[in-house]
């Protein structure tokens, strides 16, 4: 009986993919395009196996299966998102100052970071995997309570009037996320300027 | 060869659907439940007709295919939008009231037509009949334009500041658009009693 398990052995290793530099990211960037060009349906394995240069089993060396890739997609952007943004905010300072960095990161990163933010706002309420699911509620949930602790500290400071704070993130996140319906990445402004622009709004109000 | 002419007239008649009362606007009321609920993909005319209660060849009576009733419902909810926010803002006098009128009374239409609105949301950029798309777009572009129009008479009797017209319609917009991703009817406050919060802070602004 040590003959199978050899030959086992043997063929696993020659099944197992060449090395590829940071594969995982790789295969992760290819699918967000092809996903957000031809959606989740229209993308086949193998098309994403062609697109990295790689044979399908490589890519099942990384991923079990396309939802998980799709669910990867959606975490790694949150993880982005959330780093991009909290180290914008860090470095400025009051209030305003940080609701413009939050703002205008927000929509840096998602120019930036097109194709994968498209996936995961289109994917997020269709996650199956528990775990991706509560490592994404996470991450949203930290990047919401970001924006809420700079609204929250401009009111006890002073800065900003009473206002709700629900009411205002969500406002703010609105025109943020809605972004992914009529902007288009490297089409003129950048997605930062119109950020900017929306923050000053929300700053200073309509009323003369 | 007048037999076979007769007998089509006689089977055409025999095959001619029941007159059902207002059966375009209920065949399109249930398509957009199932589309909302089951998406385009997973609601077959066969279920459509069981949910309206008639045969398929009353469907095909009103309707070509799956695709034109998908886009009738998306005209027929921007028609209903229209008409539905131009009545509440015809009412208002003054700028700051006519905002408030526009976003409440798009928040309230969203809310009594969430499947109809769901489906126009997802469905509008997916259009393909040349002359839906050309509907569609007219209506779109009257609804944004009734906004603008009272942005821009607020700035010009001085209710309002200087505001850019383009930021302060697409932000609003934005606002009322994303409640398709968090909103959910009949589960507490109503949609208007949202859009006046976000007309009270866009009015406000955030500063103190």
């Amino acid at each position: 009986m040590s003959a199978p398990g050899n030959t086992e052995i043997k063929s696993k290793r020659q099944g197992r993919p060449p090395i590829i530099p940071d594969a995982r990211n790789r295969i992760l960037d290819d699918a967000a395009r092809l996903f957000a060009q031809d959606g989740y349906d229209g993308t086949s394995l193998g098309e994403l196996a062609a697109s990295v240069g790689v044979t399908k089993a490589a890519i099942y060396h990384y991923f079990p299966n396309k939802k998980e890739i799709y669910e990867a997609i959606i975490v790694r952007t949150l993880e982005g998102l959330r780093q991009h943004v909290s180290q914008a905010t860090m470095q400025t300072s009051g209030p305003e100052e940080a609701l413009a960095g939050f703002m205008t990161a927000h929509a840096d990163f998602f120019e930036e970071h097109y194709d994968g933010f498209l996936t995961m706002l289109v994917g997020y309420g269709g996650m199956e995997n528990v775990v991706m699911i509560a490592e994404a509620q996470k991450l949203r949930d930290d990047h919401e309570q970001a924006l809420r602790q700079i609204i929250a500290d401009g009111v006890a400071q002073g800065a900003f009037r009473p206002i709700d704070i629900d009411t205002t993130s969500r406002a703010i996140l609105s025109m943020l996320n809605w972004m992914v319906r009529w902007f288009k990445p490297g089409k003129g402004r950048r997605a930062a300027a119109f950020a900017q622009d929306y923050c000053d709004l929300m700053l200073g109000g309509l009323r003369s």
